[in-house]
C-alpha cells in the first residue's frame, strides 16, 4: 500500500518535483520494496503461493486451493468433512488444485491437511497452524452461532502470560499458562480462579491453542455471560517441566506416552499450584473462588484433586473425564475413593458437572460413575453432547461451564 | 512407559494378582491406549511419520528424512545451504528419502523446507515451525558457541505475556509482547526497559519466535552478562491492532505490504507506548534506565524515535537499519533530521550502537549514516558481521547489544 502510494507519487508527479526529487524517491521506492521482500527471499525461502485458501464463501461453504502441476492426486483430509475418507480435490488447467465443500459448514474452528500423492502437507497458503502432540495442521474458523465466541472478537482482551513456577513436591520449575481478564491489571479487585487441566499428550499449550481459551473468555466476560475470572492452565504432565521446546530438553518430538501422568504425582502437587496463583495474583483465596476443570485426563485429575483437597474448590467440571475406579494400587491420591466422594459432596461443592459426547470411547465409565453419584444421592449437572472424544466437544463444553462460575 | 509398566504387570502377574484383577487392568489399559491414541486419531488426521527428522548427529552434521514413496524427487532447500540450489534427497528401499548435509552444520537456529515433486512441503515430522510474514518453515537448532544461547537452558526463566495497551495517538487498542525477567514478580525492585522493534511485514510476535528473544535474555542474565531487564516488543505496523490472526481481522493471509508503516505514526504514538510500561511495570523511568532498537524498519523507526524523544532513551541500537534521509514530507517526525541529531547526540547518550552485515542491501545507506556521524563528531559503537539482512543477524545484535545496556 505504502509502496503503491510512492508509485502514484513518482508516475504523476506535480510539477514542483524536480528530476533529483523524483529520483531519490525512486531509490526510496527500491529500498521499501527489498525490505518488504527482504524476509521472504532470505528466510522464508520460497514465496508460498500466492493464492487464498482456505476461501470460506459467503454461503460458508469453503474452498481449498493447491498449486501442484506436478501432483497425481490431491486430497483434503479434516473434521470438516462428513466421512472419515478424504474427498479428491480437481487438478486445473493451471496446475490448481481445488476443491469446494458440496455444502456450506456449520459455525466452528475446523482442521485439515492436505495428501499430495498420499503425502500429508500443510496448506502453503494458510499460515494458522495448531499443534495436537505430534502433528501440526493448518486451521480455519467458519463463525456464527458458538463459533462467534472462538473468534477474537472487537472486544477487551485479557493478557496471556507464560510463567515459570516452582513445584517442591514435583522438586522442579515448571511453566504454566496464564489468563487474566481484561481490567486486572487496572483495578485492586480480587478475582475468582478457573484451574483448567488438558489431556494425554497436551501441555500447557493446549486450552490456549486448540481450545480457544483466550477468546472464549473475553467474549463471554465482554457479553457478561461469565464473571472475569483467572484462568490457570498448567502442565499436567509430572515429568515434564514444560511444552516440548520450551524445556532444556530442547526441540525434540514430542510423544502422548509420557511416564508420570496419571499415578499421582500431578495431584499431589497440585497445592504447589494453587499456592504459587494466590500467592502472585489478586485472588480469592477461598474455596468459593475456585474451580477446577479438566478435559480426558485432565478431568481424571480434576476429579481426584477436587476430592482429594474438598476445601479448596467449590466448582468442579469434568469435561469428558477419563473416570477410571481402579487406581488403588498407584497412590494414596486413589486410595479410600467411596469417603473422599463422601466427605467433598457432605462439603456442598456449588457445582459438580459433567459432560460427555454420545459417542465417546469414555461414555461407559462417565456412565457408570453417575449411576454411583445417583445412588449416593451427590449432587451433579449432566451435559451430553454429540460426538465423542473431540476438542470441538471441549470448547463447547468450556464455553457452557464458564458461565455457571462464582455467581 | 505408562502403558508398557501395566502391559508387564498383566504379563507377568504375582500370584497374588486374581483373575478379576488382571481384567480390570486389562481394561485400563485398553482406556489408557485410546487415550493416548485419541487425539491423533481424531483431531491430527494422521499419524504423521515414525522416524526422527531432522537429526542433528553427535558431530553436528544432520540427517533429514521424509517418507514419500509416490514422489518422484524430493529436495530440501533452507538456509543451511552453502548455495541458494536446494539439495537431493535420496530415496531409500522403503520409499523414504534422505538428505545428510555434507558437512557439520554451525551452530546456529536454522529453517528448511522440503520440495516435493515441486511443492514447498513441511516437514511431517518436526513440529517446530516458525512464521515469517506469510510463510511458514520449519526450524531446528544446531547447539554450541553463540547459538547456546537461542536453546532453553536450565536456567531461571523470565515470563512472557500478550497484552493489550491503549494507544491514545492511533485510537486503537494494540497487543504487545512482554519480557519480564526471573525474579521480577518476586521483589520490589526497579527495572530497566529494552524497547525491541521488528521489521517490514514483522509484528509483536517476531523477535519471540524468529528473535529467539526470551532465550537470548534468560541465558545472557544467568550468565551475568546481561543486567536483568524488561523487553517491550510493540507491534510496529500503525494499523494493526496485533499479529495476523490476533485480531478481529480474523485469520487472515498475512502481507508484509502493510499501510502506515513508515510514515510517522509508530514515531508519533511511542510515547503511548512508553508510558502505558511505566505506569504499569516497575521501570526505571529515566532516560538512564531506557534503550531503544530495532531491526531494518524497526531500526528507521527507533532512529527517528530517538532523536524525536531525545530525553527518552540513553542507549539506541540500530540492527540493519533502513536508514534514509529523505523522508521529511510525510510527517513532522521526519522533518529537521540534522537538527534533531544535533540536539540527541549534544545529550551524551550513553550508547549510539549500529550494526549490519557486510552484505547487506542497506550497507551502502548504513555507510553513508556513519559518514554523516563521524564528520559531525557523534559518538556511535560500530558492528560489522558477515552476510546480510538476516535473523541470524538479528540474534547475534541482540545478543551483543544487550550486555551494553544499563551498565
Amino acid at each position: 500500500m505504502q509502496i503503491i502510494f510512492y508509485l502514484c507519487q513518482i508516475l504523476d508527479p506535480p510539477e514542483k518535483y524536480s528530476y533529483t526529487f523524483i529520483m531519490k524517491k525512486l531509490l526510496i521506492l527500491a529500498v521499501l520494496l527489498q525490505l518488504s521482500l527482504a524476509s521472504f527471499a532470505q528466510q522464508a525461502l520460497g514465496r508460498g503461493q500466492n493464492m487464498i485458501s482456505p476461501e470460506v464463501n459467503p454461503d460458508n461453504s469453503v474452498t481449498f486451493r493447491l498449486n501442484a502441476p506436478k501432483a497425481e492426486k490431491v486430497q483434503i483430509t479434516g473434521d470438516f468433512l462428513t466421512s472419515q475418507t478424504p474427498s479428491d480435490l480437481t487438478k486445473g488447467d493451471d496446475g490448481v488444485w481445488e476443491f469446494k465443500t458440496p455444502a456450506p459448514l456449520k459455525p466452528e474452528l475446523y482442521s485439515y491437511s492436505f495428501l499430495v500423492d498420499g503425502l500429508k502437507s500443510t496448506d502453503p497458503n494458510n499460515v494458522y497452524l495448531i499443534r495436537d502432540v505430534a502433528t501440526v495442521t493448518n486451521v480455519f474458523l467458519v463463525g456464527g452461532g458458538r463459533a462467534d465466541l472462538y473468534k477474537v472478537n472487537d472486544v477487551a482482551h485479557g493478557t496471556v502470560s507464560r510463567r515459570w513456577y516452582s513445584s517442591p513436591t514435583l522438586k522442579m520449575t515448571r511453566r504454566m499458562t496464564i489468563y487474566t481478564p481484561a481490567g486486572y491489571e487496572a483495578d485492586n479487585k480480587r478475582y475468582p480462579v478457573l484451574y483448567l487441566l488438558h489431556g494425554m499428550g497436551g501441555d500447557e499449550e493446549a486450552w490456549i491453542s486448540l481450545g480457544r481459551a483466550t477468546q472464549i473468555m473475553d467474549n463471554l466476560v465482554a457479553q457478561g455471560k461469565a464473571k472475569p475470572m483467572i484462568v490457570v492452565m498448567p502442565n499436567g504432565n509430572a515429568s515434564q517441566e514444560a511444552a516440548p521446546g520450551e524445556s532444556a530438553l530442547g526441540l525434540y518430538k514430542p510423544t502422548s506416552q509420557l511416564p508420570k501422568t496419571m499415578e499421582g504425582s500431578i495431584e499431589e502437587s497440585f497445592p504447589d499450584v494453587v499456592n504459587f496463583i494466590d500467592s502472585n495474583y489478586r485472588t480469592v483465596k477461598a474455596k468459593s473462588g475456585r474451580a477446577i476443570a479438566g478435559l480426558s485426563m485432565g478431568g481424571f485429575h480434576a476429579y481426584h484433586i477436587s476430592k482429594q483437597y474438598p476445601d479448596m474448590f467449590d466448582y468442579v467440571g469434568l469435561f469428558s473425564a477419563a473416570i477410571m475406579s481402579e487406581r488403588e494400587n498407584q497412590s494414596p491420591v486413589y486410595q479410600d475413593s467411596e469417603a473422599k466422594l463422601k466427605t467433598q459432596f457432605a462439603k456442598n461443592p456449588k457445582l459438580y458437572w459433567i459432560a460427555i459426547g454420545k459417542t465417546d470411547f469414555l461414555y461407559k465409565g462417565n456412565e457408570d460413575y453417575r449411576k454411583l453419584l445417583d445412588a449416593k444421592g451427590y449432587k451433579y449437572t449432566y451435559y451430553e453432547s454429540e460426538e465423542g472424544h473431540l476438542w470441538k466437544n471441549w470448547r463447547i463444553y468450556l464455553s457452557e461451564f464458564a458461565p455457571l462460575l462464582f455467581n
